[in-house]
């Protein structure tokens, strides 16, 4: 019932004919990434995936973790599937080798990420936050600090975790309390960090926790913040473990969903204090930290891809299977298979259509990375750079709204059974729900598409992507008669983000809680039309194999009926949302608190 | 964090100005229904809900239920509860005196279960599933069997289940399997139900299983089935307890949700056959219960808005304690409330103003019940009763896939501590995902709707229902100033409801699965103008009493700015769904199964 096959077909279609793959396999520094080594790549994540991790979703939902005498003892299955993750190498892909990353691209990465979120989303956790980790002391970190815990973090011998939260600093980080105090080369560090994923298990023998502390006499607000690396483990300067620093996991969080993953408290320097070493510099903690965040952000809405992905396949093949009354255009005698009953196909479709957007995006976004990192060009790394800067807010909220939405309709399409846990649907529903909240609540990422992504540069980034949009708009516009309704439906989707563009950037100086209030509105729109334009794209090449005679016919067909799906159940309601956006929130500041 | 308040004001408002309770209980026989004793009855039961009710809804999803040899222990409280409900009459408000019923409206019945809805919706479903089985013995059972069952089932003394689904049998149940096989003056039941609520538990001493199942040599498929009553305890003539039946429950499922209600798996006749008693006609039984159903349907429905309502509540609360970051338009220094951020509060308008349509359409329907069943002339009985058909499959849907968005957002508005199982948000997610999917799962809903309810009498009580709404858009268009983006947006919805029923009238003979694949749309598109009509209407009323200077201002303004805003975020998109009804479904079924 809980099966997972990685799509692999869909996921090489996404990734050469949406996110031109071979394009960034052209950038210096990516030669390795050939078709065959690309192909080999992902066929051996998706054995990984599937008969690795997908078996061990189960027992870390029902099992959850375990704490007892400061250790936390994670589901069975979860260590020995992360030795092999470690030992497959399949932590250091993206990363540089000079630190011992392979140095493939992102793209690439990302696609390879979706397998283990669909596969184990909890347990995938523990990368995601690794990888941040690392990325932060990469970018800010020493030399030392870079080869004392980046090699063994990029390996997967070590994991990393992110300690930010506190009962009080949520959002608003600005309100840490958490104490670091300077004492030699190092600082002593005391608090309590709550919310703390991979705080503490026992898959591997080190962590390697970044934290977000106060040094004394620090301004208040976020100047205030540094950001300190604090080994579970002090390392000796030979590599080897050495004393156990004074940070210790008191209690784990019983959640709705993701319970294979240790969601811990952490309570810093109960005794003399942790050991913690600066990165970068004091009072530029939070800036050190939304490096990583960004990347986090797109990892997280590939999550929503990813359980979005698992749920969908196993309502498909329910559907498949389970026999309930006759259909409609049906001409069997007696009942059929519920896939042919209009309305369950209208939930698989849009099941589908949504994790194909949703895949394209984050493969598309991805791309953009690598360019940032790898183009010659300054300008167009720059020009890259932006665009993933706007796209993350989109790609976060939308992919993760829709992870929640799909793991729904999955429940739907079982019907009663969908509603008892062994089925599995249920465990999606409740994993999914985390996405929308974590690495920045939907409605931050709203508030950050709005303001800082738009109004801040007077919409000069939006405007360069519209244009893009347009581009792509003329090529459709050309193509033959089987896309003339995703193309006017494309029109005014773009019309729509154009416009509503323009009042944002009228309204936001005078009335900025009206744009703030629609906020989600605006980036729902600009990912319909994102979604759109990817499987279009993906939809014209389709087209034009199956003119060359080329490939799958009927997965090649299947991708247009999708596009067009697509198109006419989410791209066509652009307008509206529009709509909403400019003209719903004119109440919302007026109601007086005590009316709520 | 999980307090409950009955909304007495707001109750109370939707029924005077909305529902017209007045209208109601000037029908014959709701002479008693006065406004002093409605409020005091629903003072009554919102003491009962806050105080006794709402505080065993979290020992319901913790302890759930247990079973041991043959027994259902419920949670802690819930038997106390029970017995309380009981004895304070409350299962016997709206029915028949005759039965040692109150004679009350359904109306009040239904702001009533809205209470306990709330306070504990696991809990309320023994009273529901109750009254099913209650109605289901009235309309059909002889009038030995309503003195023997219904009396102590309606004073709550003993309660009720209904036993339809079988493993192979869901939303089919032509394909029930059960068997009955007559022996004198009754049947002997053998065979296996599943999905049955509080189809055994402790806190009564009797149950009345109402019982599907087939005789012998009747015709296969629907024809075949026929109704039975099968109590757990036979009835002595005395009205005393016999013989243990022999029907038992087996097991209980592990479910996303409502873990405070047993949901049970019942095997009849392990030994001898169950001893079942025939509830109308052999061949009828599907009738039957679908005479129930629609009600039950309705029932649910309002378990959509008394769980949404909680939900706000509690997300409410939330949002005006927790403090982080400083909001766009605060003048203080430092951070505000979260209530004062933009996005929260459209999050908090949209739960808001979409518990309240949903409460205003649930009320509505109830009082053309109290018509259909009450009014002195035919004509409006049978127009009542249509309306009631109509409205039914809207509220259902509608009303609790609104009851699982509201949740949602109420998990989004407490941020991390939303997905913390203590907080109590994330169980308002899990119990009300149940309710799109049992007495009829939302899609079959929709598939009534555009079937059975508008293209079977070729539109003629939709049509008659339009007019209703075109007559009260007069009255909106000639109210003032404050109204006309209220009016606009109506009228658009109006049209829009208009232009898809013509369209769906003319497109079901010849494309059924057009409009089956988009009927879930022209469902919510009926649902936001009909929303929209009844929370208009209370706007216009509470303008009528700001101007003569009556009633608590506050709470009138807010009337009017909740009702502005459900028009244009909600309402405005009446057009856009409209589109995606008629033009979104055509990919459906080309898609080759093998594509999914």
């Amino acid at each position: 019932m809980t099966n997972y096959t990685a799509p692999i077909e869909d996921m090489r279609f996404t990734l050469d004919e949406i996110a031109n793959l071979n394009d960034v396999a052209a950038l210096p520094g990516f030669e390795d990434a050939t078709p065959d080594l690309v192909e080999a790549i992902l066929e051996e994540a998706g054995k990984f995936g599937n008969e690795v991790l997908a078996p061990t979703n189960r027992n870390g939902d029902e099992q959850g973790n375990v704490l007892e005498n400061g250790v936390v003892r994670t589901a069975n299955g979860f260590k020995e599937a992360y030795q092999q993750y470690w030992e497959g190498g399949w932590n250091s892909v993206m990363f540089d080798p000079e630190y011992g990353g392979q140095g493939l691209p992102w793209t690439l990465a990302t696609a390879i990420d979706e397998i283990w979120n669909s596969a184990n989303m909890a347990w995938g956790l523990t990368a995601i936050l690794t990888k941040g980790a690392t990325e932060a002391i990469l970018a800010h970190g020493t030399e030392e600090q870079k080869r004392t815990y980046c090699e063994k973090m990029i390996s997967g011998e070590w994991t990393g975790s992110m300690n930010l939260t506190e009962p009080q600093a949520g959002s608003d980080l600005a309100a840490i309390r958490a104490k670091a105090v300077k004492e030699g080369d190092h600082y002593r560090i005391s608090g309590q960090k709550i919310f703390i994923t991979s705080g503490e298990h026992d898959m591997v023998e080190n962590i390697i926790h970044l934290v977000l502390a106060r040094t004394p006499d620090a301004p208040p607000g976020v100047k205030g913040i540094s950001l300190f690396i604090a080994p579970k483990f002090m390392v000796n300067e030979d590599g080897s473990l050495g004393d156990r620093n004074d940070v210790r996991c008191t209690a784990l969080e019983h959640k709705l969903g993701i319970n294979g993953s240790p969601t811990c408290v952490m309570s810093y320097g109960d005794n003399d204090g942790a050991i913690g070493y600066l990165v970068g510099q004091e009072g530029m903690g939070l800036m050190c930290m939304f490096t990583m965040m960004n990347n986090a952000r797109l990892a997280v809405g590939l999550q929503g891809v990813g359980i979005a992905e698992r749920a969908y396949q196993q309502a498909r093949e329910y559907a498949k299977e389970r026999v309930q009354s006759k259909a409609i255009s049906s001409s069997e005698t007696g009942p059929s298979t519920i896939i042919n009953h209009a309305d369950v196909r209208r939930m698989l479709l849009s099941m589908k259509s949504q994790v194909e957007a949703g895949r394209a995006m984050s493969y598309f976004a991805a791309t953009h990375i690598d360019r940032a990192h790898k183009h010659e060009d300054e300008k167009t790394r720059m020009a890259s750079n932006a665009l993933v800067a706007l796209l993350t807010p989109i790609v976060k909220s939308w992919n993760t709204d829709m992870g929640i939405e799909v793991a729904s309709i999955g429940i739907q399409v079982h019907g009663g059974m969908g509603f008892i846990e062994e089925t599995g649907a249920a465990q999606h529903y409740r994993d999914a729900r985390i996405n929308a909240i974590y690495e920045g609540t939907n409605g931050i990422q709203a508030n950050d598409l709005v303001g800082r992504k738009v109004a801040r540069d007077g919409g000069t980034i939006m405007k360069g992507y519209i244009a893009q949009l347009r581009e792509f708009e003329a090529t459709l516009s050309a193509a033959g008669d089987e896309f003339t309704t995703v193309s006017k439906i494309f029109t005014r989707g773009i019309n729509a983000l154009e416009k509503t563009t323009e009042w944002l950037l009228e309204t936001n100086a005078d009335a900025p809680n009206l744009v703030a209030g629609g906020s989600v509105h605006y980036l729902n729109l600009a990912a319909y039309v994102t979604g759109g334009w990817l499987l279009a794209k993906g939809a014209l090449a389709a087209q034009e194999k199956l003119s060359a005679g080329e490939g799958n016919a009927e997965f090649l067909k299947g991708k247009i009926l999708t596009t067009t799906f697509f198109f006419s159940q989410f791209v066509c309601q652009a307008e509206s949302l529009g709509e909403v956006f400019m003209d719903g929130s004119g109440t919302i500041m007026e109601m007086p608190e005590d009316q709520f």
